[in-house]
């Protein structure tokens, strides 16, 4: 269920140094990719830090479907552009970029057309592990530099550290953008359900939004790291008595976890018309008891990311209310080790490699 | 796990002629209960037609929680109002009203203050087989006649006949409730699951609300009555096709069958941003695959009932639309077979009592 792709220079393509995996179990390791030269809207950006996220790990390890080996994951990617194209209007070289889960979309069906790139009809072009639109298999962040078409470029405010703010260009905007659907806000009560790389930003974004904002984790080892991120509460969900306490608060419950949660208790910790939003998918289905639903007008939904348009948004509104996200700096040698920890939920809260770091070309 | 009321008519009560049933397996029959005489701020009603809801079956049977038998069922009101309490504004004898699903509520809890009874955050007081604030259990409608606090008593236009209004007082708000809250109307797509007593009701409520209108049947044995009804399209679920024909359609989908559909199926018919709401619950969980809401952002909801203001607003929309139930009218001696042919899914489309028929006082 696997091919390998050709990594021979082929005209109108540049070598790429990189970290990635010829196989589902297989180990990262340094390898070269072919990038396409810059086109007339493209963008050259050399990539100097990328975020590891939970879904590389999915992907390379073939969980999510068939994959294009070499895989070379990473979506949370923060550089500077090196070149830019003759038609590329907003992005000179110099200036702090990033680039997140997608770097293009079909553009003609009604989502795209309406900004909702994330939710393109055609299928979004995936920064890696999709075939983009000119035909090209696309590789992800860990690696020395990317060329992305303008439109699917981000600007990183001054305000922001480039290792700090790659991050958010997945788990921050993953979070951002249900707080935002959702209407968190004054007035409102939020929950987020664990605190990983996602639940650590959701908190920062859903204070700095002015919700009141409570965190349920399975157990009380982080609660101190918690409250000092603004949380407002902190509760084990591994406490029946959580579930008492907190039966009817929420206005939205952000769920950041993936694993198979019991679904009706949480849809219990609603109001009225209140959300239980899932930003992760576990594998199986989740039962969810429907008088759960029906006894309160509750909504159990889902979100992916979030628009180009929504991901600047939240870059620039995390400038303005100086959030990043906690950080642990490796090398790029370190990649292997950091997916283990990333397995054993071992990191606050989020490894961001050193591209700067790569081994140089063999 | 049962219990009996005395029937001995007590100071404060009269006596009302009715049919029910003394357990859960035993069949309805002519029986007596005690109602309370009519307060400063009651109002009595001559029960002219009462309809049989699914839920009358759940309750009677002891399937939805404990039972203060004798179970007299019925929320499905229409009559004329007898006599009215000293207090009383807005209602005087000879009116046509009608009684739903709930017949009061605490009124101090935000959701009431908000006009939202029937999510009453202490328990709304329903129609039957609930203890009502002043201590005596309610009894529904398949009886002579009841007596009803006057803010929850709703008016039924003229041009809607008592029999055939009847069924909107449960069946009509429970739908027409979330067709509104999420916004059916000119341009929208929505789909009716199931074309019982609920459904065809949708069908009609969501056609009038301007909105393109589908049927999502088992089979297509009802095809033609539903689109005498106004559908505008109508598809068998047993066909694997409907799923890849309808594919990412609709704007909601009302879902009226309590059995335990395969959710994710249905939540692949949503277009982005849509949502699946039930309206009734099967007793078990339904199994929901979270990709199939993070996608493309959809939701699946519940909703129950409607407010006492939207239920006459529902009234009011159904006069000018010329909008009533399909219905048989039966006996009260035929109510035993007619649960049995309810169970059975043959009628078209709801039972409502001719309550003239019930048996005299014995």
């Amino acid at each position: 269920m696997t091919e390998t792709v050709d990594l021979a220079t082929t005209p109108g393509t540049t070598t790429a140094r990189a970290v990635g995996t010829f196989s589902a179990d297989g180990p990262l390791e340094p390898l070269e990719i072919a990038r396409r030269v810059v086109g007339p809207r493209d963008v050259r950006i050399d990539i100097r830090f990328c975020g590891i996220c939970h879904s590389d790990i999915h992907f390379a390890r073939g969980e999510w479907g068939r994959v294009p080996y070499p895989a070379v994951p990473g979506h949370e990617i923060a550089g500077v552009v090196a070149e830019v194209g003759a038609e590329v209007e907003g992005f000179a070289p110099g200036d702090r970029v990033g680039v997140g889960c997608m770097v293009n979309s079909c553009r003609e069906c009604e989502n795209c057309r309406d900004g909702k790139e994330q939710y393109c009809l055609a299928g979004n072009t995936q920064t890696y592990g999709s075939v983009d639109r000119d035909g090209t298999v696309t590789y992800g962040g860990y690696s020395d530099h990317v060329v992305v078409d303008q439109d699917f470029v981000l600007r990183i405010p001054d305000g922001l550290e480039l290792d700090a703010a790659a991050p958010l260009l997945c788990a921050g905007i993953t979070t951002y953008s249900p707080l935002r659907h959702w209407d968190a806000g004054p007035g409102k009560r939020v929950a987020v359900v664990g605190l990983g790389g996602l639940g650590h930003l959701a908190v920062k974004i859903a204070k700095a939004l002015g919700a009141e904002v409570t965190v349920l984790s399975q157990s009380l080892r982080k609660q101190e790291a918690g409250l000092a991120l603004g949380a407002d509460g902190y509760f084990a969900t591994s406490d029946d008595a959580t579930f008492d306490e907190l039966a009817g608060r929420f206005d939205l419950i952000v769920n950041t976890v993936s694993a198979k949660l019991d679904i009706g208790r949480f849809l219990g910790l609603l109001r009225t018309d209140g959300a239980l939003v899932n930003v992760g998918a576990p594998p199986e289905p989740l039962p969810v008891p429907a008088f759960a639903l029906l006894l309160q007008r509750r909504t159990f939904a889902g979100s992916a990311i979030g628009s180009i348009a929504e991901t600047q948004e939240m870059l620039d509104f995390c400038a303005e209310h100086g959030i990043t996200a906690e950080i642990e700096r490796i090398s790029a040698d370190q990649v292997n080790e950091a997916w283990e920890r990333v397995l054993a939920s071992d990191v606050r809260y989020r490894f961001v490699i050193d591209n700067a770091t790569l081994p140089a070309a063999g």
